[in-house]
C-alpha cells in the first residue's frame, strides 16, 4: 500500500470539485452503490465485491446536498488527520464533523451512522481504505509468536510478552513485520482459549502465531491475518465454536462481509481454512454430552448462511449444516476442557493439524 | 499474597471433610451469605464488605447436597489446576465440573451460573481469590508506560510496545512489577481514547501509565490498578464518559461491586479519583452542543446510584447527579475531539491534572 498517497488522492478529489465550481457546473461525485443489489460473489477471486452500479451525488440537488456535504466534510477531516499524521476513531470523526451550519439550526451530522456512511462512501469514491484515511474502529485482541515487528520506532518481539501478548491496535497499516519464524497462524474467536494455548506454550511447540479477538473479528485483526498470508505466505487456520456464528466468523475472514463488500479486496483471505470445532469432532472427541440445544433463531441463521452464494454449492459445508440440524445442537471449543485442561493443546489441535482435517 | 499457599488451604478444607466422614459426622462447610442483606459499606475502610451472617451447608441434607457437592467439585478442579500450575477460565471450569453422576441421569452442574456460584462460595470459604484459585475470567484491555515487568520468564518493557501496548491478561497475580517510572496511572473506559493518548505520547510527556479496558473493568485490570497503588503508591485517576455508567465504573474501582463484595478487600482502591468527564466540564469546555438526551432508564440508574451508601452523603457527587438531571443529558469523552483531535492530550487532561480538579 506504500505506492498510494492518500493525502494526494483526497486533494485530487477536492481539486475536481473546485474545477466544477470554477467551470460553473454543479459539484458532484460518483458513488458506487453499496446495497445488496450491487454486491456479488466473484467465483474467480472467491470474494464478495461491488458491482458497477453507481449513483451521482450533486451539490445542487435538494435530495443529495446533505450527503454530498457530509462526504466532503469527512474528506476534510481525513485530510486534516493525514496532514497531522494522527489517527481518529469513528466516534471522533463524528464529533469532528458535527457542527451547526452557520445561520441555521441544522447540524451537518446528527448521528454517528451518518458520518460512518459518509466514510464508507469516501472509501469507494477515493478507492482508499478507512485505515488509509487514518480512521480507526475497534481496538481488540492479542497476538503472540516468533515474530518481530517495528511500530512507532519500537522493535517488538512477540515471543517475549509473557501471559499478555501484544495488544493489537485498530490499525496495522503502519507496522513493519521484520522477522517471522512460524509455519502457520492460528486465529481463534475466544480470548480465554488464547490464554490456554499461550500458557501451554503451544506457539513454541508448534511454531505458529496465535491471534485472538473476543467475538467479532475487527478490521485490524483481519488485516493483520491478511498481511501474514500475503507477505509471508503463511496458512491461516480458524478455530471457533461449533455453531453457525463461529462459521460466519470464518466466512467473513475468508470471503468478506456484505456490509463491507467495497473493502472486500483489501480484507479477504481466500486461502483461510476452518480447523474446528466441526460436527465431525463431536463423535470423534465424544462431545455429545456437552451439546447446547439450538433455538429458533439458530435455525434461521443456519438457513440464511447455508444459502449464501459461497456456501450453497459447497458439499462439505452443506453436510456440516445438515449435521447441525440433525444434532439439533451446538458445541463450544471449551467443551474440550472436559477431557483435561490441556487436551486442546496436547491432543486436539496437533491431531487436526497433522491429519490436515480442514474445511474449506 | 505470597504468604498464602492456596493449594495447602484447599487441602485443609479437604482434610476437614475427611475428618467429618471418619468421625461419623455429616460433612459440612460454613458459607458466608453473599446477598445484599449481608453486604454493608464500611465507613472506615470505605469499601463494601460482607457481614457476619453465614449458613451451614451439609452433605446429608437434601436441600444442600447439590451445592455442597458442586463446591467440593470446583475445589477439586482448582486443586488440579494449582498442582499442574495451569489456569482455567470460568467456562473451562464449568466443563471440567460438568459430569453425570454415576448411575443417574443427573449432571453435577447444568449451567455455568452454577459453577460460577460454587467458585464464589469457594472464595469466601477458603478466603482465597478466584485468581489465587487459578481461575480466570475475561481478558481485556491494554497498558503502556515507563514500566518493566517480568512475566513467564520474559522481561517486558511497556514503553517499547508501539501503537498496541501490552495486552492485559485476565490474571495479574503472577507478574512481577520490576521498575516503575511514573507519577500516576490514568485509567479510561474507552480503548479508542487510549489509542488517541498513546499516539500523542501522552504517557511520555506527562510521565504516567495508560490503562484501558473496553467498557466494564475486568478483575484483572482492577487488580493491576490496585497493585500500582499498593506497591508503588501511585495515584489512580479515572477517565469516563460524563454519564451515570461512567460514574458507576469509577464507583466499582473505588468501593467494589455488590456482587463481588466478598472480594472487595482485594479489589478496591479507596484513594482512586474521578478526573472526568464531569458536569462542570460541560460549561468550561463548551460541550453543550454535544449533549445526548437522557432516557427513562438513565434517570432510574441515577436515582439508584445516588442512593448508594457511599454516595448518599457525598455533597460533591450529589451536586453532579443533580446537574445531570438539570441538563437532562450525558456527554461522551470523545466530544472533546470536536475541539481538535488532540485537545484531550494537549489541553483538557493537562489542565484538569494541574488544577487538581478531581471528584472523590
Amino acid at each position: 500500500m506504500s505506492d498510494v498517497n492518500p493525502k494526494k488522492k483526497l486533494e485530487q478529489l477536492g481539486k475536481k470539485i473546485v474545477d466544477d465550481i470554477i467551470g460553473g457546473k454543479s459539484p458532484k461525485v460518483d458513488v458506487p452503490i453499496r446495497a445488496l443489489s450491487n454486491v456479488k460473489f466473484n467465483e474467480k477471486t472467491k470474494t464478495l465485491e461491488l458491482g458497477n452500479k453507481s449513483s451521482e451525488r450533486a451539490f445542487f440537488n435538494v435530495g443529495h446536498v446533505k450527503k454530498f456535504s457530509q462526504t466532503i466534510e469527512v474528506a476534510k477531516v481525513s485530510h486534516q488527520l493525514l496532514t497531522l499524521d494522527k489517527h481518529a476513531s469513528l466516534r471522533d470523526v463524528f464529533y469532528m464533523a458535527k457542527r451547526t451550519l452557520p445561520g441555521t439550526d441544522t447540524n451537518l451530522v446528527d448521528e454517528q451512522t451518518e458520518s460512518d456512511k459518509a466514510i464508507e462512501d469516501l472509501e469507494v469514491i477515493s478507492d482508499l481504505s478507512r485505515e488509509q484515511l487514518n480512521i480507526n474502529a475497534d481496538k481488540k485482541g492479542s497476538v503472540v509468536g516468533n515474530v518481530v515487528i517495528e511500530d512507532m520506532g519500537d522493535a517488538i518481539d512477540w515471543s517475549k510478552l509473557g501471559s499478555g501478548g501484544w495488544s493489537i491496535p485498530s490499525n496495522v497499516e503502519d507496522i513493519k513485520i521484520k522477522k517471522v519464524n512460524a509455519d502457520f497462524v492460528l486465529y481463534m474467536e475466544k480470548a480465554a482459549v488464547w490464554e490456554r494455548l499461550n500458557e501451554d506454550k503451544f506457539w513454541k511447540k508448534y511454531n505458529c502465531i496465535l491471534v485472538a479477538s473476543a467475538g467479532q473479528t475487527t478490521r485490524g485483526i483481519r488485516r493483520l491475518l491478511q498481511r501474514f498470508y500475503e507477505e509471508f505466505k503463511l496458512p491461516i487456520y480458524v478455530l471457533c465454536d461449533g455453531d453457525i456464528y463461529g462459521i460466519y466468523i470464518y466466512s467473513v475472514i475468508k470471503y468478506g462481509s456484505i456490509s463491507l463488500a467495497h473493502a472486500a479486496e483489501r480484507l479477504t483471505i481466500p486461502s483461510v481454512r476452518y480447523l474446528g470445532i466441526t460436527m465431525d469432532d463431536i463423535e470423534k472427541y465424544d462431545l455429545k454430552k456437552h451439546f447446547i440445544k439450538l433455538r429458533e433463531n439458530d435455525y434461521d441463521r443456519i438457513k440464511q448462511v447455508s444459502e449464501y452464494d459461497w456456501f450453497k454449492d459447497n458439499k462439505a459445508w452443506q453436510r456440516q449444516f445438515k449435521m447441525m440440524k440433525t444434532y439439533n445442537a451446538k458445541v463450544e471449543i471449551q467443551s474440550l476442557s472436559s477431557k483435561g485442561i490441556s487436551f486442546i493443546s496436547d491432543v486436539y489441535l496437533p491431531e487436526k493439524i497433522k491429519n490436515k482435517e480442514f474445511l474449506d
